[in-house]
């Protein structure tokens, strides 16, 4: 059982409680606990039963045995020596590390129902393979919108109803883990987050692939030790995403590295893609980048497309709009037909 | 209530709950639910029972008014306006901010009850204030020593009752708050979580005061953001510390940022120290480091001190040995007569 | 009339004059000046008198009105709304800005008369367009070879009589513009003199296209301006030149920041290439980033190759070795028959 | 004998040619040489004439064994192990490395007559040791003002009459190291020119102390290694100056890199002082990173003073005015008298 809290974000003074049972909807001594819960909070909301990805992996059971148990291996997992031609890593249809590049397309933030939905059918229309989308959002200041919390989750949830992409979106603390598993078909674990190892664990434990971000300020040898970790843990699916490092440079918001791009190709199976949005923050070096990294050998792309980003709520100057986003995707899928995108059939 | 669970560290397959409860001992619903979790547990401990720090701002309680619900203020929190003659925070019988520096030493980690001990004794008879040593250490690598987890605080607690000397500790994720404030007198957020924004919330509601170190590659104003979320969750008690940055310098291991120590004070009213241990990475840079740092106008320092560096769990490169923290201490407090340190009459 | 001298490298306390005359070489009064010279020198060799690039600005002669002296332009004249086509700049044959990627390599430093003629038959018959190799080598330490200097830039010529490949090669300082200028089809200023102002002003006025590099540690700003000194003293044959910028990185020997290529097409009308070999300091590198690189908008690669990277006298742990090269050769020019390179018929 | 041209900087199209004879005034060859330059000159103006100031090492005579022709010694010039005490490096009657901290001031440029005598006579008064002030600046855009050229000089020469302080300014390029040898009493080598080797080896033949500024983006290694360059060309006498790295910091112009100060003590003999005007580009931070910078062992400053830094024609921002400069020559010399400076009896 992990019973996790947060703030609820749509009303002071007011607790959200996420309890992650394992067991069957059919045991007493689960249905005893809720009841006592009800007690205990305004309101409870059942959001469903799933299985667990892997007997004896999910959150709250007892993990394999923790990797700062076991002795070190000789060969790390995460090195390339363990799978000369390069691991792939499945979500739902599509394949990180394939023949295909995998376009990742979406919103900074999820804003509204409406704006994801709308920017969800532009990016399938275009030809993007998956939709990502901040629901929880690390933000400098603790006045800026910080995210919709669950309420994004669950419009990213219909975005791919309607659309068939696959949805990513980062989770920010170990107790959002189960509830962003529940919604998500990836995790994000963001930059800031790339050292905290307690999320990294719990992401591992839940048993979904992982999108792994490298930190602004974090070498390359830091941030494959932070894929270890996840792999440590027990779950394989991780996915590497370069997004720009903290230099000297003050006219762009960072610098893209792509010779780490090249060399963890060499150094590690774990496929790798780009986040030019974030490594350049203006939406004018997106594409160029976008077409430089996947020559280099980047398997994908996570860029962030708006609507109308002069008015988006975060990161508006770095995203593109729809029309400059399927020029993109019309050159990253250039024998696809457009508007066939990822759809399922 | 917070239920919260970890891997136990000394036992594979085993896991240690900390069940931290809001309400009286003498509540009856508290003894049943103990009882619940007792058949469930292998092994209950009851740690104790402590008064919340400000009514209704513990952990668990319903925290003020999230700052995220507010409006923006005029000036932030951390503004020097809103104190210009700058803030003072206590730590027991220690001022940061005050007349004297702060002189905080002690091992990178936790090794053992022993050498906790030694260490602890060796810094007050030298004229140490505060004791540092790491329970919960944050490693690049997953098969690194991670520390002795409650173990090492409870060694913590007993060098405190020895020598007298406060102890600051890192705390890595917010389900381990409670513990490590319970027996810690300063919470430690190491420069990898500057920006965990939930290990913020959680230790400014645990009401015990914050050391806030710089990410090494966060700026300036995202260090102030960052103890903006803590004010803004109502814990006016943060000392910043400053352990340097990453750039191209390859001869030490980060570069200490002295500009920062000298903005940040033009800034904010906040405390703020500086860590040249982690700074430079090499001991012998750690004593002229100090005391250009107290000149240019740090109001503390935090050095790794170990009885032997060269048999250093971590960071012993970095560590200086007895003898060269008590030179350190003689020019950090002159005029104090050795052996007196900060013991308790 | 410019008199420069230098230390010859081949013998101690023996001084190597350069004496560039601007005169008719049937003027009496350059005869007689000669003949001076010849009282005072050991040995006078007559390198050859060649034709003032344009009326009135070699480099000893008055140049334009200096851009110091003038108003500062409305837009400066690297500024992209100036030719918003974008510039090319020729040598010889080849065309930076055209069509065709221009791939320049050769090895880091002439280390003999028969290295550097093996190195240039390679890099023609493998399809490269233009050789590079230092006849002057800016090192870090004073004991660190120096470079073969005027004979390494007849080896050059050579070289380029053999091959057809035009010869870019860098020149340190400004009295051996001359000499480098008389030899060379272009002008590389390096890394550490991007802002030897002085240099500049005289790369413009020798009337050579010039490949100016970007400084490890200049923003692209800075860069901008140094070209706009070249344009500024008459010369707009300027094409840039990205190698990599520090940072905290330390796998790689700098950093390639794709952003600033990207940034700069922007930005500036004048060609910009991009040298993977110094960005990345690992040959297995050179490869992936020369083709994102391309396909990120620069118009050439210039990269180091040796026939035998492990005895490099610099720079061999970057240098590709001949095989690697015709690998790359093959893949930026797909459609060209081997060893029809840019020989001249 | 060394001729060398540079554009006259008040006049287009006229070049002021400096003649650096290697003789006595009584030489007839001499005074032939002389009337033939008169003759091709529009004016001619003998500058005086000046003691060689070590037998055989001056400018234009053969400068000892260059160290490129020599075996790389045992242990480096610059090693600390070659004078294990520190090398004390005088300028007229200072000394760097001895008891008393160096304290140097002065506008960032030369801007007219009355305000060098102005700063100068205001630096003397305040108790500052010596006279900084560029006549050559090295200018990111071509339009900005580049110094007064030799006029500057002639001011930096005035003020030193007047008020007893010796000067110290920057040489952009080797052409002018005679005439800044021949006003100045020590020669700054800037940070752009750091790497430039010719510069550093025409410095070291001037015989004139030189102030080695640390380049933005070089290493510790790279700026002892170019100190080894002026060691190794016979001029011992180098005080090393940290004025900021380029990181990735924004709020600050550079960041001074106190690790570096103290490093460089321990790994050379030479002096080091620090410039916090540079590193930190922001006047208020001046005075404390004095205090720390001192504390940590620098053995002297360099700061930048203006009479009314708002007006200023560069570097207003970090300059300091005449009541700030005071208080902090009163606290870097808080025995000494004011009004007593070092102005000579
Ligand atoms: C916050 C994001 O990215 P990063 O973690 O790379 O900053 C994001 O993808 O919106
Ligand atoms: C890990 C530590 O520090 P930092 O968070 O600054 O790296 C520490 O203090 O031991
Ligand atoms: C020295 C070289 O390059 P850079 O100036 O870029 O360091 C070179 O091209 O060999
Ligand atoms: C230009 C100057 O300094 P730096 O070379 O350190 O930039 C200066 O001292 O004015
Ligand atoms: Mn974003
Ligand atoms: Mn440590
Ligand atoms: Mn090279
Ligand atoms: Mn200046």
């Amino acid at each position: 059982m992990a019973l996790q809290s947060r703030p609820e974000r749509s009303a002071p003074w007011t607790y959200r409680f996420y309890v992650d049972v394992d067991g069957t909807t059919t045991d007493p001594r689960l249905a005893e606990a809720l009841e006592e819960v009800e007690a205990l909070a305004a309101r409870v909301v059942v959001l469903g039963s799933y299985e667990a990805w892997i007997e004896g992996s999910r959150l709250s059971a007892p993990p394999p045995i923790p990797a700062h148990h076991t002795r070190k291996p000789e060969v790390p997992l995460v090195d390339r020596r363990r799978n000369p031609e390069g691991s792939q890593v499945s979500v739902r249809h599509l394949v990180f590390g394939g023949e295909e590049p995998v376009l990742i397309a979406g919103p900074c933030s999820v804003e509204s129902e409406a704006m994801i939905l709308q920017t969800a059918e532009a990016v399938a229309a275009a030809g993007g393979d998956m939709l990502r989308g901040g629901a929880y959002k690390p933000r400098t200041s603790p006045y800026d919108f910080q995210g919709l919390g669950v309420k994004g989750l669950r419009y990213l949830a219909d975005a791919r109803e309607r659309t068939g992409l696959p949805v990513v979106t980062e989770v920010l603390s170990w107790e959002e883990v189960a509830v962003v598993a529940h919604f998500a078909d990836m995790l994000q674990v963001g930059a800031r987050n790339m050292q905290n190892f307690t999320l990294l664990r719990a992401v591992s434990r839940s048993g979904k692939p992982v999108l792994l971000k490298r930190g602004a300020g974090a070498t390359i040898e830091e941030w494959l030790m932070a894929a270890e970790y996840i792999l440590a843990e027990g779950n394989p699916n991780v996915v590497l995403c370069e997004r720009g490092i903290r230099t000297f440079e003050r006219a762009t918001r960072h610098t893209l590295d792509l010779n780490a791009v090249v060399m963890v190709r060499e150094r590690t199976h774990l496929p790798v893609i780009v986040d030019p949005s974030h490594a350049a923050g203006l939406r004018s070096l997106v594409t160029p980048l976008s077409m430089g990294s996947l020559a280099a050998g980047a398997c994908g792309l996570m860029v962030e497309v708006h609507p109308d980003p002069a008015k988006a709520m975060s990161d508006g100057e770095q995203s593109l709009d729809i029309p400059m986003f399927a020029e993109l995707a019309r050159r990253v899928h250039p024998g696809r037909t457009r508007g066939m995108g990822s759809r399922l059939a």
